[in-house]
C-alpha cells in the first residue's frame, strides 16, 4: 500500500511489523507441536495420561502468554517509529531470533517440570530464565536505541517519554528475570512460579507503560 | 498503512486482526503434521495403510472446519470494532491460545477414534469437548465484553444488535458442547458425531448471525 | 485498512486473500519438515545418505511448485472479486483444507518413490493424484460459482470472460489428473512424471489464462 | 487495499511481498523445531546436555541470520518494483523454494558439527554451501532480470543503479559461497566459519548496497 511512497530500499515500519508479527504468531503457534499425543495401551488409561500432561499445558500457557505479551510490547515500539535504520533492523532481527527460540526452552521446562531430579529442573529453569534475560536485553537495546535516535520516532517529545518509561520497565524486567535465575539455584519450582508471575505482572499492565492506552 | 494515523501505542483493530489471522492460519495448517507417513514393508500394503488412516482424515477435516468457522466468527467480531481496549486484547490472546491448542486434542481424537477401548475414546472425546467449551467461553466473553463496552464498536446501534445475537449464539454453542461432553460419557462415537454436526450447523449459518451478510 | 469502510460482518476480499495467502505459504514451507536429517554412523557415509534422499528433494520441488502455482491461480480468482458471499467463503475454506493437506501425500510419495514394491508406489501415486483431483474439483467449483454469480466480480464483462476461460482450464487440469491416476495403475513412475509435467505446463502458462497478464 | 485498483489478474508487488514475507518468517521460525528436547535420566545431567547442544544453537543462529539477511535483500528488490511479470513471479517462487529448504541443511550441519568423522562434517558443509550457492544464483537471476527489464521498476534510473550494484554484490556472494565449498574439501570447520563470516559481512552492509539507506 505504501509500497509506492517509500524511498527505494527503505523498509517501512509497517513491513517490519508485518514480518515480525508473522514470527511472533508462528512461534506462539508452534508451541503446540511440542506436546505429543500420549500412546497408551490399557483400557481407561488415556484420561490419566492426558491429566498427567499438565506440565505441558502449564508450559504451553506460559510460553503463549510470554510471546503474546512480548508481541504487545513490540507493537508499542514499532508504533512509535516513522523510520527504520539499519541498527534497529538488525536489533529487531536478533529479538525475533530469540522469540522464535522460545518454544525450545518451554518444551525443556515442560519435560522436566515434574521430574524427581531437582537438578534437572534447576537446569531447565535456569535455561528458560537465560532465554528470558536475552529477550529482555534485546528489548532494552531496542528501546535504548530508539531513545538515543529521536529522528526515528514520529513525534519526538511524546515518543521520548514513552521510550524512557519503556526502557525503565524493560530494565526492571531484566533484573527480575536475573533474580529468578538466582532463585532457581535455591528452589527451581519457585523460579518457575516467578516466570508465571512475571508474565501476569506484565499483562496486568504493572510493567507495561500506561501510555499503551488501550 | 494506518501506522501513521493511530495514536502512539494503540493497537489498531486491523493489526490485531492480522496477527489473529496468522494464528488461525498456522493452527489450521499445522493439523497436517499430526498425520505421519505410514511405514509398511510388504508389497501392496500401503494402499490398505492409507485407507486405515481414515480417522486421521476425519479428525483433520473436523479440526480444519472448526478453526475455519471460528476464523469467520472472529472476523465478524473484529469487523465491528473501531478501537481495542486492554481487556479485549488479553481476551483475544486467550482465545488465540485455545485456537492454537486445537491441533493437540484433534490429534488425540484421531489416534483413539478406532480403538477397541471405549474408555480411551471416551477420554479423547471429553478432552476434545472440553477444549471446545473453552473456545466457546472465550468467544462468549469477547462478545459480552463488546456488548458491555459500546464505545469499542463502530456504530453502536447496529453493532449492539449483532453482538446481542452473537452472544446468544455463542451461548447456545457453549451449551451444545457441554451436552456433547455429557453424551461422551454414554456414547463416545455419538459425541464425536455431535462435534461434526455442530461445525456443520455453524457453517450452515444456523448458529451464525445472519448479519454476517455474505 | 479498509476495515473502517466495509459493512459490519462482511469479509473483504483482501482479508480472505491474506488468510488464504497465509495457508498457502505455511503449507509450502511445512513441506521441509517431512525431510528428516539422516543419521549415519560410519565415516564418509553422510554424503551418500544425502544423495540417496533425492526422492525427498523431488517430492519437495513437486509439492512446492504445485502449491506455488495454485497460489497464483487463487490470486487471479480473488483479484476479480469485489464481494465475497457465504458459498464462496466455504468453498474457499474447503480449497484451503485441501491445500494444507498437500504436505502429507507429498511425503508419502517421497517415502515410496524408490521402493522396490511397485504396488506401494502405485498406492502413493494414486493417493497423490486423488488429492490433486480434489484440488481441481475445488478450483472448478470456485470458478463455476464466480461465473454463475456475476455480482461478485468487479467488472462483469471482463471477469466473466476470464472465469469462463479459467473454468475450462481447471476442467482440463481435472481431466489430466484423472488420467494420471489411470496411468498410475499401469505405470506408477510414469504417473509421477505426469504430476511434474502438469505443474510445468501450468507454470509455463499453457494451462493458465493469458489474462493473467504478467 | 489496492485490490480494487490493480488490473484483473495482475499480482501487485505488495501481495507478492506479503506472500514472500510469510515464507521467510515461517522458514526462520521452523528452524527451532529441528532442536529436540534432550532426554536425560541421571541427576544433574540436563545442564550438561543443554550445553552439549551448542552446535544446534550455532546452526540456529546461522540459519536465522541467513534467512533474515536474505529477507532484507528480498525487500530491497521488491521495493524497487512497480509491476511483476511472469518470469519474475516464477523466479521468486524458485527463490522461496530454496529459502524454505534452508532448515534442512541447517539441521544437517547442526547434527554433524561436532562429529569425530571429518568426512561427515565435510559432506554437511558442502551440502549447506550448495544450498547457499543455489540461493545466490536465484538472487543473481532476479536482480539480473530486473536490470534487463527496466519497465518493471519504479524509477528506471535510480533502480537500475541499485540493481547493477546489487547484481555485483550477489555475484560476489555467489563466488564466496563457491569458495567456501572448495574450502570445505580441505577444512570443513573453516568452511563453517566462512558461512558465519559471510552472513556477518552481509549484515554489516559490506555486501549489501548502501542504497538500502537505513
Amino acid at each position: 500500500m505504501d509500497t509506492t511512497k517509500r524511498s527505494p530500499g527503505a523498509i517501512a515500519p509497517n513491513r517490519l511489523e508485518a514480518f515480525s508479527d508473522g514470527v511472533f504468531a508462528i512461534a506462539a503457534t508452534l508451541l503446540i507441536i511440542e506436546i505429543k499425543v500420549p500412546l497408551v495401551e490399557a483400557n481407561n488409561s488415556l484420561g490419566r495420561a492426558l491429566v498427567d500432561l499438565w506440565p505441558s499445558y502449564v508450559a504451553y500457557a506460559l510460553g503463549f502468554a510470554t510471546i503474546g505479551v512480548m508481541w504487545i510490547n513490540h507493537h508499542l515500539l514499532i508504533g512509535l517509529m516513522q523510520r527504520i535504520d539499519r541498527r534497529l533492523l538488525y536489533l529487531n532481527l536478533a529479538l525475533l531470533g530469540v522469540v522464535a527460540f522460545i518454544p525450545f526452552p518451554t518444551a525443556v521446562l515442560a519435560e522436566y517440570l515434574t521430574e524427581d531430579s531437582a537438578d534437572n529442573l534447576k537446569a531447565a529453569a535456569i535455561f528458560y530464565g537465560f532465554v528470558m534475560v536475552l529477550l529482555s536485553v534485546m528489548f532494552t537495546s531496542l528501546w535504548s536505541h530508539l531513545r538515543r535516535t529521536p529522528d526515528l520516532s514520529k513525534d519526538g517529545q511524546a515518543s521520548n517519554a514513552i521510550a524512557t518509561r519503556a526502557l525503565k520497565f524493560s530494565g526492571i524486567g531484566l533484573a527480575l528475570y536475573l533474580l529468578a535465575i538466582g532463585v532457581a539455584f535455591v528452589s527451581p519450582p519457585l523460579a518457575v512460579g516467578m516466570f508465571g508471575a512475571l508474565v501476569i505482572l506484565f499483562a496486568a499492565g504493572r510493567l507495561v507503560p500506561q501510555s499503551l492506552a488501550l
